[in-house]
């Protein structure tokens, strides 16, 4: 086994998810992710917590939904409980073509991951953490050979999180003592509010409210949206690309959208319900591990010299007590490169210019 | 997908699990048994059940149970919690190495049997059905080539299993109206009770308090086993070989035990709890379409020519209302070949000789 598969489960048990004896932990396996979940497995048995694995299949989850009349029970008891009983959430995402349920019927999609709410809502209860296991469909996803591949992700995943952690707060300062941000770049020219809100330093750790291994973000949740944005960074979601994607807002809402590829993706993912239609996440890319797009939400998102914006879902973890933020059955993020002819402001002052934060050298204020 | 596979889901799921719409269902499935378990998951869709997958993989189990100390909680609630709310279970074996959890100390294998015990009854109380893909791993440890294997497995699963449960209730008859079993066999001479004791006919469907497929024997529930019997069907118990068991009983409860090879293993076993000292089962093997032993229980207990005892739990099926069988954290099976030189007697009648039934052709009374 390669060493650095062991120090991926060494940072996820430890850093990441903080699991100690006596957790109940569901392991989550994607097909070809088996390598990382033996050394997971290692590590939890070392620290005394309680494993039980699941199997994440696209391949059995399009067989299901296919053969399905879409009529799908609610929370089933089992999963629910299962869910519910748990302590530690760790998926570790690797399949074999990223591709595997593109001809799943949007609709049936949408009914199932409506059903699954509670199942879903009872898993954000627990400390859940998202990797995955550099595997072959992904280096391809990326266009890249597996070696190289596999030395890209360990370089976004085996960081020292701590000095990383220090330098986010910086942004999470700004954020939190901000009102109104404004994100200015080619086909983009967007307001939103971000009074009272407050921002997560995504430091791959759920000691930080972070969820995602690799992570390196800040990220909040805006509401009153306005004006147009162009995600020009590509990429897969449900299985179909999708490019270059235009929305415009008004009070919040999405009130035009188009796209030059997999638009009906993106209408699919608008139609789930009123939530998906409202932004949920604002994140500030800050991982300069991470050097190129790879056309994988975990890794694009987080990239220096990256803004994204996610259509449904609020992380309770950015609202105030008692106030409930944006609720859906979706979280679909789209990202746009800031690195050139670009700004983003918070109330007025311009934070981040061409990419460059302003307490970094080259910084032109 | 090659025809069978999906002939074979189908029977697993409608004959062997009778799923309904709304069943909630655990399907566990062996890292090699990914396309039988596609293969389910459409007949589960297309039913309306509820699909929850996890994963059991031998190499994910070493590597917990070896990092363990092996002082492991009692039943982790989420597994109970799972198992608990589940209507069905289904067990889909199919690893890529047959001694993947060789290395695995007895007493830490143990000792998690043990503290599992609560989540294993559990899953017994649902419509529990356990098969297998054919593998690789298992062609090898049959000495198959892989087609060959392919075409005995699908051989052994999908039979006219109608047609087999009809001729399997005249062994169940002659067991239910039994008293004392005696086996007679080279290096075997075994008495035992099943007075009271009702037997299963094993028609691999729930229906018939069955849980194998494929299945195709007749088993019930003996007590006060008396004499020595010889295991001469060459196994694999826990990932090692074990050939020639020899053991010796004593009013129920085994005195001295011997063996060619994996005499170890014996001794783990019989010394997990008191139970494991006693006999669970008789069965007697009846699917003819299974024609050679091929080193894996689920099939080689079933063949025709074949009786096969158990050390530890005895299983409900076979018990009177309110009585309690032998208890044991272990069941593990141990054939003994009855083609030659072998009697079985129910109260003194001979029922089969030398592999003949009594209502077959060239039964020598």
């Amino acid at each position: 086994m390669d060493e650095r598969v062991r120090e991926h489960a060494a940072v996820l048990v430890d850093w990441s998810a903080r699991v100690e004896a006596g957790d109940n932990v569901v392991l989550s396996v994607g097909p070809d992710a088996h390598e990382l979940a033996v050394a997971v497995a290692e590590q939890l048995g070392e620290r005394g917590a309680n494993l039980l694995a699941t199997y994440s299949s696209g391949e059995i989850q399009r067989a299901y939904l296919r053969a399905h009349d879409g009529d799908f029970d609610e929370d089933p008891a089992h999963e629910l409980a299962l869910a519910e009983h748990a302590d530690v959430f760790l998926s570790l995402g690797g399949g074999r073509n990223t591709s595997a349920t593109a001809d799943v019927p949007g609709e049936i999609r949408q009914a199932y991951r409506k059903a699954q709410e509670g199942v879903r809502e009872a898993r954000y209860d627990t400390r859940w953490v998202s990797t995955v296991h550099p595997t072959r469909s992904l280096a391809q996803q990326a266009n890249m050979a597996y070696e190289e591949y596999r030395d890209f992700a360990y370089d976004a995943i085996l960081r020292d999180w701590e000095a990383l952690a220090e330098e986010m707060a910086r942004m999470k300062t700004i954020l939190d003592e901000g009102s109104e941000v404004r994100l200015v770049s080619p086909g983009t020219n967007l307001t939103m509010s971000i009074e009272g809100r407050t921002a997560v330093n995504s430091a791959a750790s759920v000691e930080y409210d972070s969820h995602n291994l690799p992570s390196g973000e800040v990220f909040t949740a805006p509401n009153g949206t306005d004006g147009e944005v162009t995600f020009d960074v590509p990429m897969t979601i449900q299985g179909e690309s999708v490019r270059d994607v235009r929305l415009e807002f008004d009070d919040g809402e999405v009130v035009a959208s188009e796209a030059a590829e997999g638009e009906a993706v993106i209408g699919d993912v608008l139609e789930t319900d009123d939530g998906a239609r409202r932004l949920g996440e604002l994140g500030i890319g800050m991982n300069r591990g991470i050097d190129r797009y790879t056309d994988s939400i975990l890794f694009d998102e987080k990239m220096g010299d990256t803004v994204h914006l996610a259509l449904g879902r609020a992380y309770d973890a950015c609202l105030p007590e008692g106030e409930t933020g944006n609720e859906s059955a979706v979280h679909v993020d789209l990202i746009t490169d800031v690195s050139e002819e670009s700004r983003l402001e918070v109330d007025g002052e311009v934070v981040q210019r061409n990419g460059r934060f302003r307490w970094e050298d080259g910084f032109d204020a």
